[in-house]
Formats: structure tokens, sequence, C-alpha cells
């Protein structure tokens, strides 16, 4: 754990040298260096070392970072060295290509629930699960303590969606939905959009 | 425009400005500063204004941000003030959720074309739109001279079509596919995913 409080940006850059990590063992490589992610991921070595620097010593001067070493602390670090159970909110489109990626559960993120509020899509199949009514919304939550939600409603029903979540003891929201939450101080939301990608792009061309 | 390079970090952050300005005004807002939106943002106020300070002097000490001003300006900065073409390679799941997106419009991002291999997914009208084969794709690219587009492919097949992307002239490519993507540095990658948005929060649970 960091022995001071770490910022918001420092923590959201540890997937991506989490994510390259695990690249580079598929490559087969056993050793790399701030440098070399450095140039895989378009920021410079100091910062890297930097952001590292507040949670241990995870390299020696010359020899690089052990890949695998690494990767097992970045997980501690991030609290991803365990499984998640996670509900989807929304079974539209999104919902259901979301329900379909293999990616979350490849990365110990189990989706265990689906829920929508359209009569039509409730007791629909969408891979392993069956969408459920909101109605059964609050016991899944309280009773298996769930903390984390995937949120792809539209965006005139994502803040009373969210409002119930935080209520129900959801504390991390994955937000599809393009509107800006408020949410308690203590929930955090990441925010998913593609307008932001596509918008700090054209800045170049 | 900046008087100086700019960097990525700088301008990943401008379309977040940008959000909560169309935020603010919609909530009726004239004017605001940067410390209102950094406490929308959850970033400093300080960054906010050292942010904007790379491009010009956009408020008065003391005054605050004209809501309208500002957001023309960061508009003409990230180049949307004007609207842009494109195409949307992958009709699956995801990609058929994205030709449904209402949001691309809203903000000048017209898609024109969607594309895919699977000979049962060609001809099959999604939104607007009929999904055409790949072998269609290097006329659309070239005649329309397009810039922009958004990968919806499955990971194994992502580096080929990026590779043929960039090779017809395409210059920012929206991913959702889950790798990292090899292309020349004049060409812009923006990476959506969902993994490193719930990796980033488990950090606080």
């Amino acid at each position: 754990m960091a022995t001071q409080p770490v910022s918001d940006v420092v923590i959201n850059r540890l997937p991506l040298y989490l994510r390259m990590l695990e690249f580079l063992e598929k490559a087969g490589k056993t050793i790399t260096s701030s440098q070399e992610l450095s140039e895989c991921l378009d920021m410079s070595s100091a910062q890297i070392r930097k952001d590292l620097s507040y949670f241990g010593e995870f390299g020696k001067q010359g020899t690089g970072y052990n890949v695998a070493f690494l990767q097992g602390q970045l997980r501690q670090i991030l609290h991803v060295d365990r499984a998640w159970n996670v509900i989807l909110v929304g079974a539209g489109d999104l919902g259901r290509a979301l329900a379909h990626y293999q990616g979350f559960a490849a990365q110990g993120f189990r989706l265990v629930a689906i829920f929508d509020n359209a009569p039509k899509k409730i007791g629909l199949t969408v891979g392993a699960l069956t969408v459920q009514g909101m109605t059964e919304l609050p016991r899944c939550v309280r009773d298996r303590k769930l903390q984390i939600a995937i949120l792809a409603v539209p965006a005139v029903a994502a803040q009373a969606v969210a409002d119930e979540l935080v209520e129900l003891g959801i504390r991390a929201i994955l937000n599809y939905a393009p509107i800006t939450l408020s949410v308690p101080p203590e929930v955090k939301v990441y925010y998913i959009d593609p307008v932001v990608g596509l918008q700090s792009m054209t800045y170049y061309l």
C-alpha cells in the first residue's frame, strides 16, 4: 500500500502498466524497464518510475523490473488479486455487448446479474444470464454485498439508477451513460465516453 | 492554437472541460470558474487554469470564464467546430450498439459506413446504414478522404484491420478491441477499455 494518499491520476495509470506487463509476459519477456514501458505507453519513463515509487521499490537501478513480480504487486495494489462480482444495469444493445465481452471474466470481474426495467427485456437470456426486473435489484445487491455496477442505461435514466445503486451500497460505477453523475465522495465513477476519445484525437487532424 | 507542443495528457482533458461547460450551459449558467470546474471534475483548479493557459487567456482574474465563449474556443482548439465523417469496422453486438449511439452525431461525428467481414452480417441494416463487406472499405475511405475509424472487431482481428486502415489514410482510431495496437507515430489511437476502468476503481474498495 502507499504510505501517502496517491492522486486518482496515478491510480488510473496503474491498470495501463498492468496491461502492458501482461502483454510483455505473453510476448515471452521476463524483465522490462521503465524505458521499455514508456515507449509502449507513450509517456515518460520518469513518470512511470515516479508513479511506481509511491508504492515501493520494485526494480533495481540498471537491472529493470521483473515482469511477473511487478504484475503481482500491481494486482495487489489495485485489489485485483481476487475475483469481484459485478452487476450490469441495462440490457439494450450496449448491455448485451458488455454481457458477451470476454475481457471482464479474464481479469477477474464476474458478471453475476443483469437488470432492465423494460418488460419485454425481462426474462431474456443474455449469455449465461437471464435479464431480471429492477425490482429484483435491491435483494441481489444486498444479499451478495456487491460493490461494483456497470451502468448501460439511457442518459435520462442514469442518475436515478445511480442513486438507487449508491443507496444499496454500490461503491464503484462504470458509467456508459453520456452524463456526469452526481454521487457521494465515497463512491467512484469511471466514465466510458467515446466522444471524449474522438474529440481528443481530432486535435491532431 | 498552442504556441508550444502540448502533451497528450493535457489534450485528453480538454474534452472533459468541454463536456462540463455544455452541462453548465444546459443548467442555465453563463459564467463559471476554474474552482467550479475543478469541483465537478475532481481535479485541482490550478491544473485547469494551467491546461487552458497553453492556448490563451480565456478568463479574467476574479470574473471567471464565459461558458459559451470558452466552449467555442475549446471546440476550435479541438477541431470539433466542424462535422467529421467516421466509419465503423465491426457489426457485432458492440458495433450495433455504437451505430445506434446518439452521442456521436450530437457532437458532430457522423457515422457514414459500417463494415464487417462476416457474410451473414453484410447487407444487414443497422440504424440508417447497411453493413458493407471489407472489400468495400478501401474505396469508401479513399473517395471520401476519411481520417477517423472506430474499431469494434475481436482482439485477434484488430491489428490486421488497423494496419489496413492506416494504409488507407486513417489517422485516428477509436479502439474497442482489448489489445494495444501498433501504429506509426502520426496515427492516434484512443483506447476504450472497461477493464482499465474497473481496475482503477477496485483500488478504493
